[in-house]
């Protein structure tokens, strides 16, 4: 695939990142914007509040890319070193920044209303080399460099403030910059098909593809996504990927969820929307993931009505109104209680729609008959219900995601053969 | 800091990690596991599946690592290139391994029940020079490397088959190859106090830390972990890094919710368990997040009994028993309707706690007087009752996340006061 000419490496700092104890979420987020305005993200780095560290990786990846976005190490606190090294790599001095600081003093006294330390006042320094990136949403501003005809980024490592960034000024600031052929995304979203059975059926698609459009398999729980991409420099380049994209649609129709790059729950959001339904949830197993999901999508109210997270069995008997005999006869991990879970929540909620699950989650827990893994799953209305029985292994993660997805995905075909 | 003697790169190879459609989770995870035995993770790479980035990556981080963790692209579709690639790296030819065949063709028959195809029975082919990883818990076998003193491990990217891998294979063929001191960190909890406030608090002692033992503070959403760290080459180290932790705990009493590196559910958990006492939740605005953090927890079933999404109000009348008067003259996201909120699900759940949330997450649905990011939450048992109004911002993610962990804090606090 021709990856487009503008080439970007994300480098993040913090030790927390290399002990484990933080998962970073902005290196994703951050490519997939800049994905939009036509540049690639090749290399990201995550390194420690170590000097050299840092020093070495501005000095390798400026070789290897035009842009160098760097997150984190901007705190207040000693073990962050990013901008004292940056205003040494770049040959400044630190100055106070004006703006900064009556951003810092703006923050403290009408949004946070606590008196402001000296150490909050030291955030508002900058090197007098770098173009100052006001930061909307906290106290340390980011800074942008320019050596040798390569960019270099530096923003706070907290998400909401470096998304602030980027949006404001970061990305306005590459697109004066560049002129960038955007890399453009088709994506299609199938579940209840494995990669390799997948793989089997379009290898003849995949084979045939022109060089400069690629195919990728992303499996995720139960769910494999199909992505074709390319870098569209004129609108030939647009018209061939929608024609493949098209033939691709058709090869999975039976297993294809959605062709866009949307969530299964934002899939049957839009589903249900569109019939002026309503869903309610049931959970067990999957402690509220379910509903939580749902409720992620901004919108989510018009449709979705609420849920029950019925962990004792005395709370599947007094909301949802399962019977004493069921529980005590086949148990609460079987399909009778998942059904009666079911209806029971469309009746205590008063939805047209309910999902319900129950099952083992493991790690402990499990039984001979009844192993971790074991999970009931049941959709429905008032007319019509379906289960499921399903065998998940180890993890307990996995299995409240996997169930989790599973589950809308039957929900998603039962609301699609039954309206 | 002393960072040990061994250190490690962790390499993810794919495409996904790039343009974001995957968040890395794996490398956190490795990066704890290797930091118990001693191995310090001080780079992490992540590239896309490209035969010219790849090699040279190996090339580059067996000069700075003594350990070089490769996840990712030994899928079996066609963009997956790692496999064939290390064979030629490490100049060997493609041999069928029996038992790799054996876990492919088992896995197959006994617990997919789905023909074998072609492409399958690939994935237990390996390279002639490397030490096969069985994989447990998937097709693809995992591969051990040795060069010029270095070690190169190949593992898949889903995280339950490397996860297995690194258990059962990877981690003690690495004890084996080296004699490490183990790198040990001590870790405390605070919440509700900014990062620069606990930093001013704690400047003296920082100040005066030995070389030897590294402070680090890690916030997340209105909690900030303070983490001690060192390379605990005898005893003596391990003493002065307890003594250490213990006055920092003395300096951090009034704010810290735990000291172990545990989340606050977990550390709420404890508290439950200790007094035998249960718990339940009634959710608007976190939608389900909360009881999913709590039954994210094996074990939970043991105090958790579960809870009430109450999206709609209907939902808050009917089963949490607000009064229809309540949300008419307060309003869903009031005092008021936070307390009926938290009574209804004590009464409902039959618990000795519950929460209560409320709130407007944006980013619609905000007003003049009830903003996007307001939010009441009431905490309580059936004497008393807690409540307090936030003003949050942005994001709706966010907003989900600050609420679940300050109503949580909430409950913590109120449970240690009233029991």
């Amino acid at each position: 695939m021709n990856r487009g000419t503008v080439l970007a490496t994300i480098i993040t700092i913090g030790d927390e990142l290399l002990i484990g104890q933080t998962i970073d979420t902005n290196s994703a987020w951050m490519a997939q914007e800049l994905n939009k305005i036509g540049i690639w993200v090749h290399r990201r780095i995550a390194i420690g509040d170590v000097w050299k560290d840092i020093w070495q990786s501005l000095d390798e990846e400026s070789k290897l890319s035009d842009i160098i976005l760097i997150t984190g190490g901007l705190g207040p606190t000693a073990d962050d070193i990013t901008k004292p090294l940056l205003c040494q790599y770049f040959d400044g001095k630190m100055v106070v920044n004006e703006e900064a600081e009556a951003n810092v003093r703006n923050i403290f006294e009408n949004i946070l209303k606590r008196p402001l330390i000296e150490r909050n006042l030291k955030q508002a320094e900058v090197p007098d080399v770098c173009t100052v990136i006001p930061n909307k949403r906290g106290t340390a501003p980011g800074m942008w460099f320019e050596k040798n005809g390569k960019y270099f980024v530096s923003m706070p490592g907290v998400p909401h403030e470096m998304k602030g960034m980027m949006h404001y000024s970061v990305m306005p600031m590459l697109q004066k910059k560049f002129t960038m052929a955007p890399i453009i995304h088709r994506t299609l979203l199938t579940a209840g098909i494995g990669e390799s059975f997948l793989a089997e059926r379009i290898q003849e698609f995949e084979k045939n593809l022109p060089t400069n459009i690629k195919l990728a398999y992303l499996p995720n729980y139960g769910m494999v996504k199909l992505r074709l991409t390319t870098a569209a420099y004129d609108s030939r380049t647009h018209i061939e990927l929608e024609a493949l994209f098209d033939i691709l649609k058709q090869q999975v129709s039976d297993v294809m969820v959605v062709d866009e790059d949307i969530t299964l729950q934002e899939a049957v959001g839009r589903l249900l929307t569109t019939r002026h339904q309503t869903l309610g949830t049931a959970e067990s197993c999957t402690g509220g993931y379910i509903a939580h999901l749902l409720t992620s999508i901004s919108g989510s109210s018009n449709y979705y009505k609420g849920g029950v997270v019925s962990y004792a069995n005395e709370v599947k008997e007094e909301i949802l109104s399962v019977e004493k005999e069921t529980l005590d006869a086949k148990g609460a991990v079987s399909e009778e209680t998942a059904i009666e879970m079911m209806k029971g929540a469309l009746q205590a909620l008063n939805t047209d729609y309910a999902i319900a699950t129950t099952g083992v989650m493991g790690p402990t827990g499990g039984t001979l008959s009844k192993p971790v893994g074991n999970v009931w799953v049941a959709v429905g209305n008032s007319e019509k219900v379906r289960t499921h029985e399903f065998h998940f292994r180890f993890d307990r993660q996995r299995n409240i995601e996997l169930t989790a997805n599973n589950a809308l995905n039957m929900l998603r075909k039962f609301i699609v053969e039954n309206s």
